[in-house]
């Protein structure tokens, strides 16, 4: 029962299921792309940085580079489809904003806009870009941050009503269950 | 229903929940200390690296930096109470190891030891520490990775077993819930 076997330490599905985001940027010309990721996270909250590994060969990067922006998008079950899609095909070959169908939502603070229909989007300026591996940490700064007034509370999401969308492996994703609230301690 | 509000950009909340992990580091002399963090992904695939935002005011940095070596074990809710403490105690002022009557796991290439019942422990050797903000990102090797084989299949944990813990804010942690499996894609 409690046995315990090794795996390849390369296997990151490990630290999963984790959230997925659908990450917008622009290139030069103003054309929008869409990526989805889940190796998103925060990094610091004071100054606020969080940071997104991004694979060196993707358009996004390409469009992180050139413009130093992107909107990281907080969703739900209902757009499982879109980040999906969003995950498999390759902005250097399709126009996956035009494809998905969406729509964008201005931004305030940057050009890129978020998603029309997302739970929450961050606008992101790079502060700086560090090269792991195969991708490069993009570390950055969010300039503004939006959330669905009826899906968030004074302390974050709301999951009894926000299905926050988590990546699981390939075509599988999930949602969060059952909430564990911790008694106030004593000590 | 679908109006947007503005939060502040430090409510690093908007990216919750995510996996909360239990991080085992040692000092130079072998005491061992615990914490909790959920600011950990992987980054790269090919060399395999993972990331952890540790607080540089933290004795598990201090640790981190004196022996270069440190575990995440992956948890379940039974250990969402010790994941609490582990995460508000002070590794300073307590033996949290000993407080919260923990049992090494040993490890096999690195000298920190996992967590006994933990449901996967990944042996980690500091690769990079980069600066940002109050915190550091320490980017790691996993150089060995061990799951409960109960609980986990070819390509990540089976969810319908393994409650996968995730950290939603202050004393609130979710697990998984429901399955989201796409069809395949005919494109």
């Amino acid at each position: 029962m409690m046995s315990y076997v090794e795996i390849d330490p390369s296997d990151y599905h490990v630290l999963h299921p984790r959230p997925a985001y659908l990450i917008v940027s622009m290139d030069k010309n103003g054309r929008l792309n869409v990526m989805a990721a889940s190796w998103v996270m925060p990094v610091s909250e004071e100054p606020p940085r969080h940071v997104v590994s991004v694979y060196r060969e993707q358009k996004t990067y390409e469009n992180i580079v050139e413009t130093g922006e992107f909107t990281i998008n907080i969703i739900g079950p209902e757009h499982a489809e879109t980040a999906w899609k969003a995950g498999t095909l390759s902005g250097k070959k399709v126009d996956k904003w035009k494809l998905l169908g969406l729509q964008p939502l201005p931004s305030k603070k940057i050009k890129v806009p978020g998603i029309m229909g997302a739970y929450g989007v961050v606008e992101c300026r790079v502060d700086k870009r560090i090269p792991v591996g195969e991708c490069d940490l993009i570390i950055c700064e969010p300039m503004r941050t939006i959330v669905r007034g009826d899906l968030y509370q004074r302390y974050g999401w709301d999951l009894r009503k926000a299905q926050i969308l988590m990546h699981q492996r390939g075509r599988v994703f999930v949602t969060p269950g059952k909430l564990i609230i911790l008694p106030k301690r004593k000590t």
